[in-house]
């Protein structure tokens, strides 16, 4: 059969080495900056997988990773892969209940954990659930006082590997990675990756005006145990960048420092650290003018920040999409030929989309009754998606690809979207999280941006509450600083969303809250909200609500 | 098995129309300009594969083009793979007895023939070669007088056919492509290309300094009958770039004229058509300001058409390699990260390099031993290529295939290279071209380039010729404009050689002819050389030869 080789990160991981070998990753640690050139990282690379495989550790085996982002996890997202194995990245800020689920269903060999993730994980910890973890590695030199047994750290674990090891040949369609979902309901969910999905992906975020390129520095923010930090591990590899590592919980101080040291030009992340790195800046004025664009994602980027950024740090701050079943990026909020010119609010409305699909991926848009709605900027539909880098089954989770991807290969995603004519998708709403009052959608999206688009509040979170007419009504919790009537404000907001909305869609009831509950990927956690704040007062204020009539 | 979706041309054609489908495709042709959408090219493309359905074309035929670029070519780009059928893009410039051959071999069931190129189709028509041919369709809308039967024009071909054909499922190690190699020696080789490696040629192209990108107007002056047009058609679909093809033999005139009306800022092709184009500006004066990256492949770019490029046109001629078994482009001489300030001769120098290698494409450099050379600028070997769009099989020719790939799967180049530190490729010769002198190589491509240095010199050609002692000595054929004394300036040649490289390297003797005879691909034919110009004289006058000693 005709054809070409398989498709392997051991290409990229090539590249990176013999034509970038003198590029850096430059890598916070909880013992100070490390550095090292592309060259010595594959070295390591190899001595990794050489103790791995020394150690025992088979093809298909599940390795397991507990750290941020720094150059020793970043050494395992080749170095597993490259030998036949699979890179299990475990979001450390899951509670432990599904911490302990996930171990156990992935059934990971070995466990590598950041240094300073071991109290963490010493917390997690429960027999029965690791039974299948051999063996604990401490992502250092040393090893803190631990109960995890038996470990070792990662420069002792390595020490006796081969920097000239040779990798055996591995199938592209070999899972090199998974990652699990946060799903709001039920038990977190894994996705596989395989090499040739995360080659598709990797060459997919080198492509268009995001993409990277060896004359790149990259600062990866995204955390390394969300979703393979977006990818951009492998991607910079691949294009030669130079990457930046931004170590355990970076600081915007942090942050600030690695972008001004280092000259970095491109970074993504999510909404939560753009805002702390603003408000860093304003009042420290670090020298951020490397930055150039600044790729957003998990969550909406309200205008305002968009607009912040490119007045104040003059950077583009630009949206993209995606999901754990995604690999994840699927959608960038790029330019057009015809938006090349534009300025100000129509350039940030722009940027605030999740974006135009990316090559590779196709998507269509279905309403209710089954059928694909029109790319008309209002018709609302749930987006299904396929594509080389798209998932089209969970691990052992039958029930769940059964629910989620249709016969002939779609992923459902759950997210409720509208499309522009020019192909712009704007995500309005989970399809869990709309609000369903009277036969018609109230997207809580929607009502919470305009919220937070009020100057006095800082966080609002908008969720259904049942209604004996309406069938359901939103109902708003909302944060907001400083002294205030609560009455008057309530009055006012509700006004404040009828200007912009049809009447109807306004909450019924608004609660002043000291903080939205935040779930481990740093979005809301609606599921906290409903178990804490929506009680039988809640209840009975919503069904003796009369809204505005539609 | 967890995985993403096969990797097909579906997914480039699915963006180009859904995403870009306002974009203009503009041709060329020989009824004039042609201009519409990729939402009106989609459409047509489904109707081509419908009526090719129809027809009785089925999954697997090889169905051939005979033609230029323009709109009926492009759609055949996409309208036979989506079916699942193969694209034979036959190199019209081959002689008849080559395009007997591979018609021959390939069986090609139907075949698309340029309205301009019928007569020379008619000329190579033989009834037994072309046994397997079905049926000729003209492409236009009317066909000229013709003994080829049955035929009919394309637009009365697809008339019938249906705007909403829904494609079949097609595995993504279907053969989409098919192109025949140039060979100095022996008959033209068959190269498939599976629709996996024309996706991830096509998403390499989209990346790095000079990947092609939605905002990009693209001109491709490449024939669409050589190595697919270099990918570029499958590449401006799959970003959206507006795309523009310039139809039957284009002149500079016509070049110019497209780059200037349609703001053409990325294009194509070979360095005879770069001096062309140079050439009508000096004299024309049209606007090519446009013009941003003229990317350069099939031979080495001289140094000065680069420099002049960047000074009289304010584009950068940047040079491509590849070639028919890579699908073809591997490398790109595009920029790193400390080349970025790089000017004048620094940078036209890092322009004219064959390039560093592309994201998922793996090199090696062997010499005489069979062992791995440095990359060190100097130390000579033949380049060996392996990735996902490198070939590992030549068609109906297992010897072929025998010699040419290795055991584990690395392409035998036959080009001779050597690397810079930094992963620059410049090719010094073929394995076949070389001179063996004495036991040393003599690179004739570094002695024809240092020729063509020559302020009198416009062409020149080196080819090597026995010698008793030396074993090989070259030959010289050099063109020459005005007048001249030929024994003066072929003294003068031979020490401006020796000024830059060893005197053994000086040619021997040097004969001056009207115009070196180029073949198919544009490129010099040496065998041509040999044949007309190699006679006793010359090999007397060279065995009788005392070249410098080494």
């Amino acid at each position: 059969m005709p054809g070409g080789s398989d498709m392997t990160l051991h290409q990229f991981l090539w590249r990176g080495e013999n034509v970038f070998g003198d590029q850096e990753i430059i890598s916070r640690t909880h013992d100070g900056i490390h550095r090292y050139t592309y060259s010595e990282y594959a070295d390591r690379v190899r001595k990794l997988a050489s103790a791995l495989d020394e150690w025992g550790v088979e093809e298909g085996d599940r390795v397991a990773t507990f750290a941020w982002n720094h150059h020793w996890h970043h050494e395992t997202y080749f170095g597993v892969p490259c030998l036949g194995a699979q890179l299990h990245m475990i979001n450390i800020l899951l509670p432990d209940s599904h911490i302990q689920h996930i171990v156990e269903d992935a059934e990971d060999v070995l466990l590598f954990v950041d240094a300073t993730m071991v109290e963490k994980l010493d917390a997690a910890y429960d027999e029965e659930a690791f039974d299948s973890v051999k063996q604990f590695v401490v992502m250092g030199d040393e090893v803190p006082d631990t109960d995890l047994d038996p470990v070792t750290d990662y420069e002792s674990f390595i020490e006796s590997g081969d920097p000239d090891f040779e990798f055996p040949e591995v199938s592209e369609d070999q899972p090199a990675g998974m990652c699990y979902t946060s799903g709001t309901t039920g038990k977190p969910k894994g996705v596989e990756y395989t090499h040739k999905m995360y080659w598709g992906h990797t060459m997919s975020i080198m492509t268009g005006e995001l993409g990277l390129m060896n004359t790149d520095t990259e600062l990866t923010i995204v955390p390394m145990f969300h979703v393979s930090g977006w990818g951009r591990p492998f991607a910079t590899v691949a294009s030669g960048a130079t990457q930046v590592l931004p170590g355990p919980h970076p600081e915007p101080a942090d942050i600030a420092s690695l972008v001004e040291n280092e000259g970095v030009n491109k970074t993504a992340g999510v909404p939560t650290v753009w805002r702390g790195l603003l408000q860093y800046a304003r009042e420290a004025d670090p020298d951020l003018s490397s930055l150039e664009y600044v790729m957003s994602g998990g969550s909406a980027a309200p205008p305002k920040l968009i607009d912040d950024y490119r007045e104040e740090l003059d950077a583009e701050l630009v949206v993209g999409y995606g999901m754990t079943e995604t690999s994840p990026v699927t959608h960038v909020a790029e330019h057009r030929t015809d938006t090349r010119d534009y300025e100000g609010d129509d350039l940030t409305e722009l940027r605030a989309h999740a974006g135009l699909p990316s090559p590779g991926v196709m998507m269509k848009v279905i309403g209710d009754d089954g059928e694909e709605v029109p790319w008309d900027g209002e018709s609302l539909g749930e987006l299904l998606m396929k594509g080389p880098w798209v998932t089209t089954e969970y691990f052992n989770a039958p029930e769940k690809t059964k629910s989620s991807v249709t016969d002939d290969g779609w992923l459902r995603t759950g997210d409720i979207v509208r499309v522009t004519e020019d192909g712009y998708v704007d995500v309005v709403d989970r399809v869990d999280d709309l609000v369903k009052s009277g036969g018609e959608w109230i997207s809580s999206v929607e009502v919470e941006n305009r919220l937070m688009g009020h100057p006095r509040v800082a966080e609002a979170a908008v969720i259904p509450v049942d209604h004996p007419q309406w069938d359901e009504r939103p109902v708003a919790f909302v944060v907001v600083d400083g002294d205030f009537d609560e009455d008057e404000l309530r009055e006012e907001l509700k006004a404040y969303v009828a200007e912009e909305y049809p009447k109807w869609w306004a909450p019924d009831a608004i609660r002043f809250i000291d903080e939205v509950p935040k779930g481990s990927t740093g979005k809301f956690s609606k599921k906290t909200l409903v178990d804490e704040f929506i009680d039988d007062e809640l209840k009975r204020e919503v069904s003796e609500s009369a809204p505005g009539s539609r």
